[in-house]
């Protein structure tokens, strides 16, 4: 027998991620709205706390709910700076108000209230005792008076609800059976532009491999374009076994650099410098002169080695061995990847592994690195990640991990649960307007938005997508414009996105033509065409504006034009309207019609809309549908601020 | 650190219920349909199995999970008797099925294999070794094949992949972490048609108090429209209290019965029989002759106290007691119901009011009742309901609780949720064919129709719906129709319902003219116009149709006109596919076209239709949309057996 007193339940919270065993994600100074249904048998009135507190802070603190319809009841509270915080609910019955609003039905009526007056200062008499001071004087005097001539008219006095409101019975109160969990990350986890590089294609001098050197004198160019993260593939020596040759040719000549990605060789593993690209120092400084830039350095973290990793010759347990001695490469039957070895996470040896994996992260987080993009998470095993993260962050919670996992959904979803800060997508692949709608939607309005942060990208070294391929530079103008304001967070790799360098391996592949993978580049940063210009203002648009700084509040517009995606973002309390129009055909001028959710209360047109992209203020007319025209010979989309709040959505209160 | 090697994740199985706090409901035979995603990093292939065990079993029995799309796997299995069954997951990576999957791509890409030969050898010389008997020889056999000359040709033998499959290697496989339950009622819980009589108006003789012997006379009537559950408001002693007078009057006459629910007078409480009705041994008897006739006895519990229930004086203590001295009575401010007073559960003596409430449970089922309704369970706490069904069902799992709650939908559904067998719902209250799509839907295609069974009642002694005021006989008729066929469990209370007896107490009300509950009536059960042939006809084809024994194949078909509405239901296997159009209009002829999900693979039109319910037996010849014209003087309804299958949906097969 439970306590039968203890009338109130409460079922359904929302968010709760997994029944409660992983947690929510926001960044400092976010809302976290929770919602969740309450209620008891019979028609009493209730009350309903959601709890909070940091880890480590004793005592909860308390935010009033209040009721929606059919039981839901909301609430909120702000989280404060990076860490782990925890929120539950409380509720119970309300007697006070219940017998208040009671009591006025019985007047209306014209019933004789005496004994009803007596029950309710009994109630108020209970409220007394359990306060203290002027609360305890006052109840006591409120508890007479109800009893004296007159007193069904201090029923509903203010000063005696907020009184007993102070003071309520929660002796048989109600505590959500779960403790559920929000991590706090630094703003970066929510809102961040990243630029890819390979350093050694950082020279000028053509056919020079490029140095840490080389990067910091390029730091202006990519600062200059509104960046925040410079984000490097793998710095580590290169393995001589199998290396790879130009376009990924199973042969390599002597002085071919090979991929950065084969970790490992006579000069060290995943802890070493390059030796062509400087030393430990340089990078050092590297890292220091970025944060001079305004801009932060991301590693690569691949777990993998080359033959010639030390790792192999001292840690032969970590890996797998063939029957004939010889040790397993990475694969994907029938295609062999012999210039890498994975470690093998079912080995006896894990422990000793998994503690080793761990100090890399440690190691260069010790150099000044708070950011990481970590390659293939969906090839280790989630337990390795969730542990290993959860080690990362207790120490450092500034840390931000971006999981490289271009694979499955339900796989992708586990990996953002688990613990990355933020996510690749297959935003890459999403050109239609229908399909970017229905995608985006999902990453932004289902559960996953508790926990996974999309990144958008457009390209990466391994992503020349088709319709970059075909559509020259208005293709990518469109999808940069799309990545960065459709995505809090978005990235590009550079500089063959901005110098449109679009030429695919071979028709039908999504390979770069002379990658930089497998071969040192040198760029001429001011050919004519390059996206520069376009880059820059977009960056200076989200910069200025908190509605580009978050996804939770993205809604798609109708158009009468399926070339045409609209979309419109607002900040978090729903002013800093923004208003995005793409044309997604990179070759013909489109027009229609966009339908603007008209917010009545906020006066009648007309009103003025400016295009933060090129310049140029309007006025629209109309109450919800206004025409665009857009040509991609002269831009690829209006960011639009409009003067008047859009309507709210309640979805968007979260 | 989890141990790394245990790889699979398994979550968001479902059915699960509030995180796996409540059970499901079955009954024996039924299938119980477990999906979840399923998924490993990487790219290997996984086995899962569905693990199930009736309570006190000692082993789990196993069934193969298959996998759908996206991760998604699903498997099932069917329960036995009645009782409370567990189920969970339990998945691995399967290192035979991914290497010989793997094998075959290096083969045909002409790959040498000797060495994975030998690696797949190592693996069947394990399951050898985890085997006994004839299938370790084979699997020792089989290993030194798979290294011999030509090996790679045995690699997909059957034989082997059957001898694997039995002897997995299941050291790292993941159970899911928690154990979810089944709660197995008879068959009755799922599939019943009640009658709701008062025995106080079961005589014959005008003007004389019905008796049990009077039930039992009438047993023929109620069994002969095919009923199988005769269900009789409270029996108990009448209070004298505050006792109401026909049409609820205030005052009564000293010869006024007063109403049933009022429970409670010098003669006895809830354990005792109103004299006028008979003794207990005549109860009994009643309870006996009904089994006779294929029908069961419902008794209604209803936990409250008129005035002068023997609990007032002896247990003072379980009610709540006033400033002035007296008992809270029952209200609904300004409502007052002087003549009931309720428990207070949060009274300090809750525990003994707990046991003395289940002992007259288990006194009704020592008497031979198995079947309960139980009155306004929404104004008693759900942790009482949730104990005292627990200690019920632990005894006799075969007694089926009917909730009467006709409260919100959150309340409703916790009251299914701790274990109410069915549930009355807003049925009476859906008459257009979208509420009633909607409604319907909901019951029978979410969550809720693992947890709650809806009973569906056109009318009740509260319940006389303006629909049915204003309809007359025809608007009775079809919504019997609706209510039999829609739900695989309905109810009337008649003879009021079949004899079409819709006066209102007064304009605008629900409650019947000269209620029952206040009054002693006699009924003329040959009163022309009578729906008892329909009500004959309707129940036996219910009872020759597992079609119409289960709700979770309904489904609706689009007509052309809204006044008709058009359903499907089909047995658990697909067979027995039975279409029904009722016509919502009670006045005018509708008529419209009607879409039939074709199934392509049973054959091309024409094929047979016959209608159940009227006769005749029809020809469609087009593939989807067919006509349909329904008379209300005539019929309200087609009931339909299709001579093939209708298409299944995918939602079909839980």
């Amino acid at each position: 027998m439970r306590d039968t007193r203890c009338r109130v339940v409460i079922e359904h919270p929302d968010p709760e991620i997994n029944a409660g065993r992983f947690p929510i994600k926001r960044v400092p100074g976010e809302l976290v709205t929770v919602e969740a249904d309450v209620f008891a048998e019979s028609h009493d009135e209730l009350a309903c706390l959601l709890l909070h507190r940091r880890d480590g802070e004793a005592e909860w603190q308390e935010a009033r709910m209040r009721p929606l319809v059919n039981d839901r009841w909301r609430g909120e509270f702000r989280v404060g700076g990076p860490g782990r915080y925890r929120y539950t609910l409380e509720a119970w019955v309300d007697s006070f108000h219940t017998w208040a609003r009671d009591l006025v039905r019985r007047v209306e009526a014209g019933q004789d209230v005496t004994v009803d007056l007596q029950i309710g200062a009994e109630l108020v008499a209970s409220a007394a005792d359990r306060a203290q001071g002027d609360d305890a004087r006052a109840l006591r005097d409120a508890a007479r008076a109800l009893t004296a001539r007159g007193g069904e008219r201090r029923v509903l006095s203010p000063q005696l609800a907020a009184l007993m409101a102070r003071h309520p019975d929660r002796c048989s109160a109600t505590r959500y059976e779960r403790e559920l969990e929000v991590v706090v990350d630094r703003e970066r986890a929510r809102f961040s532009a990243w630029y890819e590089m390979f350093p050694r294609s950082a020279s000028r001098v053509r056919g020079r491999h490029g140095t840490f050197a080389d990067v910091e004198a390029r730091l202006p160019y990519v600062a200059g374009m509104g960046f925040d993260v410079l984000y490097l593939p793998p710095i580590h020596p290169i393995g001589r076994a199998f290396r790879k040759g130009p376009n990924n040719a199973m042969r390599s000549a002597p002085d071919d650099p090979g991929s950065p990605w084969a970790i490992g060789g006579p000069e060290g593993g995943h802890k070493s410098v390059h030796p062509e690209l400087g030393t430990l120092d340089d990078f050092r400084h590297l890292v220091k002169a970025a944060r001079e830039h305004g801009l932060e350095i991301a590693l690569d973290i691949a777990f993998q080695a080359s033959p010639d990793h030390p790792y192999v010759r001292e840690h032969p347990e970590w890996f797998r061995h063939r029957p004939d001695g010889t040790i397993q490469y990475a694969e994907n039957p029938p295609k062999k990847y012999q210039d890498i070895y994975p470690f093998d996470f079912e080995c006896q040896e894990w422990r000793s592994l998994w503690v080793e994996l761990h100090s890399v992260f440690e190691f260069w987080i010790e150099q000044g690195v708070r950011a990481f993009r970590v390659d293939n998470p969906h090839t280790k095993p989630f337990a390795f990640w969730e542990w290993l993260i959860g080690e990362v962050h207790s120490r450092h919670p500034d840390v931000v991990l971006l999981s490289e996992a271009f694979t499955r959904p339900r796989v992708m979803e586990r990996l953002a649960r688990v613990g990355f800060n933020q996510s690749y997508t297959y935003f890459a692949w999403r050109n239609e307007a229908w399909e970017l709608r229905q995608y985006l939607t999902e990453l932004t309005r289902t559960e996953a938005r508790e926990y996974m942060r999309p990144n958008l990208w457009p390209n990466t070294p391994d992503i020349l997508t088709e319709s970059l391929q075909a559509g020259g530079r208005a293709a990518s103008a469109l999808r940069l414009v799309l990545a960065a304001t459709l995505g809090a967070s978005y990235g590009i790799y550079g500089p063959a996105f901005e110098l449109v360098d679009v030429r695919p391996l071979r028709p039908g592949r999504e390979d770069y033509l002379d990658s930089e993978k497998y071969q040192v580049r040198t760029w001429d940063l001011n050919r004519p065409g390059s996206l520069r210009g376009l880059i820059t203002k977009v960056n200076a648009i989200r910069r200025a504006h908190p509605a580009l700084q978050q996804d939770r509040t993205l809604r798609f517009l109708r158009t009468d034009n399926e070339r045409l995606l609209a979309y419109a973002k607002t900040g978090d309390d729903g002013a800093d309207a923004i208003l995005v129009v793409v044309n997604l055909d990179p070759v013909w001028k489109q027009a229609g019609w966009v339908e603007v959710p008209a917010q009545p209360s906020a006066g009648h047109p007309p009103y003025r809309v400016e295009d933060l992209l090129n310049g140029g203020r309007f006025t629209w007319r109309t109450d919800s549908w206004n025409y665009v025209e857009l040509d991609p010979a002269n831009t690829p989309a209006h960011v639009l601020q409009l003067s008047r709040p859009l309507v709210q959505e309640e979805a968007d209160a979260g």
